[in-house]
């Protein structure tokens, strides 16, 4: 029960599973958003159109792989894992709109509010946000209301004002101001990794650890969160439009400082990598049950979209 | 402990009430919704824009009034009214955006859209989204989880695809259909009838009545729903923009079926007092613990605004 190193074949036990957990979140998406045969039908449609078939699902496989890490039932896993993909869905469709980003493409198909209408795609996303909340609290996911209430919990705040809202914010105002690396790092951890660790500590309140038993899990989750982000900016600034599906090089075109701005491609590399090694060194005390969230952080930044 | 009649001085009991509930509101928004000294400020700004000051704030009233007539806690009732708030306060906001109804006003004074910009407007709607399950799932919120997971859960259904999020689609789905009584009964129901239903169901696992034996309380806010939409079509129809604070005539403008344009106005009233008398009615049992739930409902269609 040794773990894997990063010369070992950790791309043969990665891909696989986030081929299987896409399919296992499609399909946990398409049962749970079963069409109304009325009026609502093309809020349904639209809520299924943004969720389904698109996306690495990067947060559900953190979700699983730290549930499963801990013994824990894949099944409810998944429908956990489909709660917070909602969110980061739905926090797409609203970052897409002409009055946000005004992007037309994602996951390599047209967006929300290009396929449907602006107002669609505003409801659609509402309906996404309380379709997560809806999820969670299900007595059918878990007869412990404790544990149903501690999800909640960690995905609101998460979500919201103090997560990834919060984020989205400084994001805009970057726009106009010129941060430095703190303020970057701080806007970053908001927008993008506070979904990013609530899909690990979501996964640990499945496997019944309690907050105190968790410090090395949020440890592993603020390190790959930040190198998901530098490797993002390398992405964003190299990557080729049609391959990554959506359009790229927003950021600099409106003069928002990023890791790679601030830090320049060189030192971002670097920091990406140390950033996924000490990422790796939280899991320290777990054997082979914990090799693929050290293939998902190794993953992270050798990505190619 | 005799009941009110609608003959009594019901007026007397009601107004110091909202009167006091809109002030307890806007504390309690005043104290969650601090300040954060950073970017992200702008944001907090327009969530606390939108949620204070304004509106008759008649859920967190149906949440106090249920609550209290089982004792509960007035305090938890005041938190649990103002997440549930926050729900309205956040559809409002992205109701008013161009790409929905493209309103200027709102309780007389500009939309979030129009002082602040359109981006902020989606986003401090996302974030009181969430803020309202960051309220309902805080362990001090109350000491029992299953309390807070089953107002959690409430408020998710009431709010999301099968509540008023659907309601909503329904609404824009009427611009272009031209729907039956049945049908805009459905429409309503979702639109509005489901926070006001989530307002009366939150009150009573409050005050820890099990679901089973609120079924009365259920006819209460269901007959009170449609009285308000009714009574709401009438004062759109003959009340004065200024008075309102709002845009009014427009779904006459729109060409949408109302239950005014189905029923008439004299059907319309007489359908409305009937409700009214109905939803009076499911409180039989109850004595003078219940008069301002009485109250309320005799205010929904005497109301000039």
């Amino acid at each position: 029960m040794t773990a894997m190193e990063r010369t070992g074949p950790w791309r043969e036990l990665l891909l696989p599973a986030m081929k299987r957990i896409a399919e296992d979140v499609d399909a946990s998406f398409d049962a749970l958003l079963p069409m109304a045969n009325d009026p609502r039908d093309r809020l349904i449609e639209a809520m299924r159109y943004a969720a389904m078939g698109g996306g690495k699902r990067l947060r559900p496989l953190l979700v699983m792989a730290t549930a499963t890490l801990f013994g824990a039932d894949r099944a409810m896993a998944i429908r956990v894992g489909t709660a917070l993909e909602a969110i980061h869905v739905y926090s797409l469709i609203h970052d897409d709109l002409p009055c946000m980003d005004d992007d037309a493409l994602r996951h390599g198909k047209p967006t929300v509010h290009v396929a449907f209408d602006e107002a669609t795609a505003v409801l659609a996303g509402d309906a996404l946000h309380d379709f997560a909340f809806e999820v969670l609290s299900d007595p059918n996911l878990s007869g412990d209301p404790f544990v149903r209430i501690e999800l909640v919990r960690t995905l609101a705040l998460a979500s919201g004002m103090n997560g990834m809202a919060g984020g989205q914010m400084m994001d805009m105002a970057a726009e106009t101001a010129s941060f430095d690396l703190p303020t970057v790092t701080r806007l970053q951890q908001l927008k993008t990794g506070a979904l990013l660790s609530a899909a690990v500590e979501m996964g640990a309140i499945i496997g019944r650890i309690p907050y105190e038993g968790r410090s090395h899990l949020r440890g592993y989750a603020r390190d790959i969160g930040l190198a998901f982000q530098i490797a993002d900016d390398l992405l964003d600034a190299e990557g080729d439009e049609e391959a990554a599906g959506k359009a790229l090089r927003k950021d600099e075109n409106a003069g928002k400082e990023t890791f790679l701005s601030l830090l320049g491609p060189e030192r971002a590399r670097e920091q990406a990598q140390m950033l996924v090694e000490q990422a790796v060194g939280f899991l320290a005390s777990y054997g082979e049950e914990a090799d693929l969230l050290r293939a998902l952080a190794w993953f992270i930044v050798e990505r190619d979209r």
